[in-house]
């Protein structure tokens, strides 16, 4: 097969420009564009393009056509004729693939990073020397697209999110009120009825918050108001306030308690088993405790999907405690609620129904934008009520219940939903139940793995996407409970991967794998424990 | 002079493909492609392509050849041989001007956007199809691009917005930690400490937070930390808090002192005198009821641009009385706070530096993504000492302070700042000083138009760059107080133009326009006026 030859000739952060030389017979590989539209214009000679699909076709063009051929779709082009030049357009630019692209995982000193580039002075620039910066700060910035980056509990994007943010940035608008947000107001209450009819509840309300801390956040107060209403006028007045949450929970717990004004203290810690799901006869107890003490129990917030280790607490069991002392039940459920969509997994949220709130993250593991969360809850109207005020009337003119504004914490108010409602609107109900079951069979691959690797011990027995593992020290070398920290470091220094660690409750640390890039393969992930079980300090 | 035939090849959110055929002679009149990048090859002919600037400089180019313009450069193209073909690639699309864009102000009832282009369903779709589904959604989306919507406090956006989304939407990191985003935690540094650099202060810092409400629930929840720091661990204790703003402060104030568990209550209400500014004397009788009643006085919220007359507190009366009664004083500038670059009229704030806090809105006036807030404080420490709690150890590993994420209430964290560092960074400080001073110029252009027609009065003597106005019935019809929100409404239901009313105390209802469009010039203002006053009613 004869190849043909590239020259880029243009390339910004929204347009590349490549020419390509061609002889006859020469062909590109079938490939696609990732999220790129690409147009092909034909300067010489002719040309067959195949897209390919179920049933491919052929078409031929000559000098002069115009091949665009949209995101996503597979292609391949031959020459035809003796020799061929042919002008590629790629918008945005192609982006490398994960496995080839640019892996940059060692941060700078924040002192070498405030340079020129960052610092804004008295006069301005063109518009081509911003994207210059914006070239730097690129290379400043550490690489979340790849699959190796398992820091944090998202990793990646998924082009229907660059989609709708793009929508976004030229669509600015306030979701504070459905007049200036008509559509978008329809999509925001789409994803959250679709999220209540997902847990099983008739009737639900739900509404996007900054984040998946912000959730909670709003999960306690409504708790508040639900059992007292007259909090909102009068403020949360004397006595101590007692909300259980497991001793594995977020810690935007500890911080919603502070800021509510309720305390860090009215955050009452409840045991968990050796997998990290809190024990219901210890909470029980905390329960019974509390109200010995005379502090006023106003919620439990149940974790479905840990932070460190992936576990899901007991939600029936809890639930029924919650019902016997008349307190609120909210799911954490910002990494975990992707099983919801999963029929072979989400036993590991029954009794979710019972719940009366829980938290929902969109950016997380389906790889929406920073941020797409939720709270939805089953008591209609309460969001409202609790947090409605007098002073409105110059922005929320009608009475008909549709402006978002008024059930949220925000005024100027982004979208954060679309995001999420394009990944699922694309995928359907289907692909995110087919998303959950993929990375659990790629999880289920690298702990096949581990299992052949003696120097590789789980730190405990996987429910979910965390893969919690210790690297030990070669064989010989002594023991260094810190030994999996220094690899994580040495893993970032040599720019291989960015993966955290946790520490148990002796202080050792372990890695722990996150299985949430949309491209993941098991591969990846191997390449890391090959790389870590590889790395010798001197 | 000869023209040139366009067609469209092609045209999708990210690309659009336009072929020209030209004549001897033919030319493009001087333009620029807005935000777009243009790339044309030339297919046929020859062509002279002239960069207007300061020293205009033209080019030959002839069959085979590429012509990259990147946004926002004007250039003239002209064909200097018999005929000639060009191809014309725009990424992003080209944008209508605003006077001749598309205007949708008419929101249709949700019943009927809530179709098959928003529901989500059990199986997904092509991505082409979801590019169909965006174009439904911008087709019922208010046209928020156009001068010629003034319903909020912001309108329109800047190229440097887009891009900056454009860079976050693949560039997915969570603000909390340094080591995931070593780049932007010093942009955002650069943005905060710039604007406590903007009122005079030698130390200060800040936090991007989801918007201004949340800055002024951050500034609160300051207050309380700074004046008895136990609340965190204990919460608010018995008793009742004070906290004063104006008559005409923004209700998230109310909301703050909801969420914060202060209760409505803890708002006390100052007067207002007829521009809309606090009135001190009535603060002081204020703070001296409060005190006898026995309740906390926390702080002053003093509001630099009010919502609907854009009206300035006096800080520096306010920090008097704030001095004397140990109270935070904290400052609302979200609308108002541009007015710091422009020393013509930064005097609005004089005392701003004797405040202890302040909220600014990059998004507002200035044009950034929706949302782009701060919460800049005088306190080095205290968004930390406030906010951080223990539990935190599997995210934040180092205490070198550099963890935005320590300072927030939010755990995964968009980068807020980037879109307004972007606009600050091309315009420079210069630049942001002319953006104010151009609307305020405008905004007299207007007043003056205003002054010459018997049927507009004008509600209050503007400070700032809202300009209140009523439209009164025409001569002959009967009084009606309503009359300006029904031609509100009527403007909206022609598409013309999306402007706000008030009320005042009587009820009577005004126009609001809003200078803040990067467009705008007093012909969009003036056109809806003259609208206004040529409506009639059957």
């Amino acid at each position: 097969m004869s190849t043909y030859l590239r020259e880029t000739l243009f390339r910004s952060d929204r347009l590349e420009v490549l020419c390509c030389s061609w002889s006859m017979g020469s062909v590109s590989k079938p490939h696609d564009h990732g999220l790129s539209t690409c147009a092909v214009v034909v300067q010489e000679g002719l040309f067959e393009n195949t897209l390919l699909g179920a049933t491919p076709e052929t078409t031929l063009f000559e000098a002069g056509s115009v091949i665009v051929t949209p995101a996503r779709i597979a292609h391949s082009l031959q020459c035809v004729s003796e020799k061929g030049k042919t002008i590629h357009f790629y918008s945005p630019p192609l982006r490398a693939e994960p496995e080839q692209g640019v892996r940059n995982f060692r941060p700078l000193p924040i002192a070498e990073i405030r340079d020129a580039s960052v610092r804004i002075q008295q006069s301005g620039m063109d518009f081509s020397e911003l994207e210059d910066a914006f070239r730097v700060i690129e290379s400043r910035s550490v690489t979340t697209a790849s699959p190796y980056f398992m820091n944090q509990l998202f990793s990646g994007y998924h082009p229907e999110a660059v989609l709708a943010e793009q929508f976004l940035s030229t669509h600015k608008t306030t979701l504070a009120t459905y007049e200036a947000s008509p559509a978008l107001t329809a999509i925001e209450q789409e994803v959250t009825s679709q999220l209540g009819t997902l847990v099983g509840w008739k009737r639900s309300e739900g509404i996007s918050v900054p984040g998946g801390s912000s959730a909670n956040f709003m999960a306690l107060h409504l708790a508040r108001h639900f059992r007292n209403a007259s909090t909102k006028d009068d403020g949360n007045g004397a006595g101590e306030y007692a909300i259980f949450v497991s001793d594995q929970a977020h810690y935007s717990l500890k911080k919603a308690a502070v800021v509510l004004g309720f305390g860090v203290k009215s955050i009452v810690p409840v045991q968990t088993d050796a997998a990290g799901r809190m024990i219901t006869s210890d909470l029980e107890k905390q329960f019974a405790a509390a109200k010995e003490r005379g502090a006023k129990p106003l919620a439990v917030c149940a974790t479905s999907g840990t932070t460190v280790l992936g576990a899901f607490d007991p939600i029936a069991e809890i639930a029924k405690v919650c019902a016997e002392n008349k307190a609120w039940l909210h799911v954490d459920a910002a990494w975990g609620g992707p099983i919801l969509f999963s029929p072979a997994h989400r036993n590991l949220m029954a009794g979710i129904e019972l719940a009366d709130s829980f938290t929902f993250d969109g950016h997380k593991f389906f790889g929406a934008s920073l941020t797409s969360s939720f709270l939805v809850n089953r008591h209609s109207g309460l969001l409202r009520a609790a947090n409605d005020v007098s002073g409105t009337e110059y922005l929320f003119h009608d009475d008909d219940g549709i402006d978002l504004g008024r059930m949220s914490w925000q005024c100027g108010k982004k979208s954060d939903a679309l995001s999420f409602w394009a990944i699922w609107k694309r995928r359907g109900t289907d692909g995110l139940r087919q998303l959950v079951e993929t990375h659990y069979r790629t999880r289920d691959e690298v702990l096949e793995y581990v299992r052949t690797q003696p120097r590789l011990r789980l730190a405990h027995q996987p429910e979910f996407l965390n893969l919690c593992v210790y690297v030990d020290p070669p064989p010989g070398a002594a023991p260094d409970p810190q030994y999996s920290r220094k690899i994580r470091e040495a893993l970032i220094r040599d720019n291989i991967a960015m993966v955290n660690y946790s520490v148990d409750r002796e202080g050792g640390s372990f890695l722990r794998l996150i299985f949430a890039h949309p491209d993941l393969q098991s591969k990846h992930c191997i390449g890391i424990l090959e790389a870590a079980l590889s790395t010798t300090f001197s």
